[in-house]
């Protein structure tokens, strides 16, 4: 057993920053918990000299990311570089070298999960990834662990939380798309450059690891379409308020025998849908599996201390099976990367028309009360625009 | 590493039904996700000959629980007796005899955790107990270790099926409360004797052990003030309609310095708060946390499948646990219990008027965008009957 669990951080951005403040504000609850401290030895950046409002003792800020992956002393890497580049190099030398690896990454496991997961299992180190999907939502713990004996038949949501507050205030506020993304960028809610975020790019990214969580089969990340909400306007705002729904944009998954439903687009959601009241920078995420039927988890799902969150609890639960020597416990999609299949997705025009048949099914009575198990209350409508 | 994990399952009810359903159905996925199988080799109760639905193996079940406790070959034992006096025995027992222990037995936890979880932590043992509150969902995991970065200062919500079944359905369809609780028996949806779900008992339970995993000490379960349902009248649910609220049976505990606030009651919700769309049988659990904020589990908080499925994860982490020589690797609690400070509980009195401020302030506009993290939106208002 270890005295310390020593970690890296390589990349010092927002959610870097809320990492270092949240360790150091819960040291101790953290000790506590875990059994043993858990020491920020050495953090990585380009840019030494931004002040980023917190306190680094001398010498732990460095220049060079070879300085966490070469050094024999740390433990755990934390990548929050993002990106599919230096990225996947860092994450893959971080295992190589027997160290256990944390990202908030999801473009980098969307794109290269399947090289990464193999790796780690084969070198019998961790790769916690709950900060990459829900901010600070623990959905990947909860697909990986909390339902784990269940079969998941369902998993759709609000995963996009940039996207979800553009929307929200098209409705509360009224304004075009373009100004109200100019408005959320001015506020430092989204991205300068937020076509991940606004084209549904990061959504399908996020759902490329919520299938292989929820389903344990993998798709080809260019199989499921992503539809963004750049073309929604406010007249189809007033008509979904007309008819009694809200326009969100959702990324959905469904199992239909062997093939998967893919894909995220602008849905229309009946108003008495849990879902059309999540709003602002709010994730939701409906998992839908046999025996325990829906479940809903809801949370800001990015941010910097909601993230950090993430990223600590996952830091906890390597530190864990460090000091108890049961590293890879778990496989990082809870099960062995090995045992993966691949399926294919159910192509779009395959679905079209089903929606046009839910949207009508869904102004039945009752509907309500089954708080959206099925797909008559999540009413999917493509092409609201 | 051993070639499979041998369960012994004492008290064949209901639950116990689900949970050999579940894993009759599931072998191969959960044994692929495990690593080993994870077999049932013996069932206890004392009705031999009740038809449940489910076929066992010739000589699984067996009259005597001592069957289960004393054979060297089972590994955990599933307890589902209920009830505080041969339950507590029997975990007790398991516990000496280095077993590891998986229950849904909230009244036990609640009145008993302190001496269970020291004895588990003494024999180095685990106790799983997922399922005792909120069925289905994954909230003690969620707080022992998703969650387990940050610090609470809020935990509260829907956690009795029956008493939110009964509210909803005389909000939907009318009628008082001796009326619905009447149907609700005679649909199988609450039992005979309900006292313990519309009195507030129940949630109570629920609660003395959400205050633990969310705060990290303990209280008095006496201290824990429980008001039921039964005093709520169509008069209550037409005046709180008129005035834009819900009522909702509510669990609540809040951090308040070194002190905590706990009680069960009905509560106005305001309809645009999330928690007064949760109807029927769901149960929903809201916590708030320093750096993540707000964030809701939702899903059924009772009954045979929903309930089974947090009993096997349980089991699914003690396999993993058993499988890699790390068995108490996270404490009960996510801390150790030695280091579970007493707290005391704010006498409901000094809570009273704050209610009513809240309730003055709910009506503020924009407070339905912040999805109710804060107590404004909660409007605890006590006594609505």
């Amino acid at each position: 057993m270890q005295g310390a669990v020593r970690l890296g951080l390589v990349g010092f951005g927002t959610i870097g920053t809320g990492v270092i403040k949240l360790l150091q504000r819960n040291r101790a609850l953290i000790a506590s918990k875990v059994g043993v401290p858990i020491e920020l030895v050495r953090v990585a950046d380009i840019d030494l000299t931004r002040d980023r409002g917190v306190r680094l003792p001398h010498g732990v800020l460095v220049p060079d990311a070879a300085a966490i992956l070469e050094d024999p002393n740390i433990d755990v890497v934390i990548e929050l570089v993002g990106g599919t580049g230096a990225a996947r190099r860092f994450v893959l030398e971080a295992i190589a070298a027997g160290k256990d690896v944390v990202t908030a990454n999801k473009a980098l496991l969307a794109h290269h999960g399947g090289e990464i997961f193999a790796a780690a299992e084969r070198a019998g180190v961790e790769v916690g990834f709950e900060a990459s999907v829900g901010g600070g939502i623990p959905i990947i713990r909860t697909l990986k662990e909390g339902l784990a004996a269940d079969r998941c038949s369902a998993v759709y949501g609000i995963v996009n939380g940039t996207s979800n507050y553009i929307l929200s205030r098209m409705s509360s506020e009224g304004g075009e798309f373009a100004a109200v993304l100019k408005a959320a960028q001015a506020d430092g809610l989204a991205e300068a450059d937020a076509s991940f975020d606004v084209d549904g790019i990061d959504a399908a990214h996020k759902l490329a690891l919520l299938i292989q969580l929820a389903f344990g089969v993998r798709v080809p990340l260019t199989a499921i379409s992503a539809e963004g909400i750049r073309h929604i306007s406010q007249i189809d705002m007033s008509f979904a308020r007309e008819f009694g729904f809200a326009i969100k944009s959702l990324a959905i998954a469904k199992r239909q025998g062997d093939r998967i439903e893919a894909r995220v687009h602008p849905t229309m959601v009946r108003r008495q849908h849990l879902l059309a009241d999540v709003n602002g920078a709010l994730n939701a995420i409906v998992v839908q599996s046999d025996a325990l039927g829906a479940s809903m988890y809801l949370g800001l799902g990015a941010g910097m201390m909601p993230t950090a969150t993430a990223v600590l609890a996952d830091v906890m639960a390597v530190a864990r099976d460090r000091l108890h020597g049961s590293r890879g416990r778990v496989p990082p999609l809870g099960y062995p990367v090995r045992k993966q299949p691949r399926a294919r997705v159910v192509p779009l025009d395959e679905l079209e028309s089903e929606y046009y048949l839910r949207f009508m099914v869904v102004d039945r009575p009752g509907v309500k009360e089954n708080f959206g198990c099925g797909d008559a209350t999540l009413t999917p409508a493509s092409g609201v625009g």
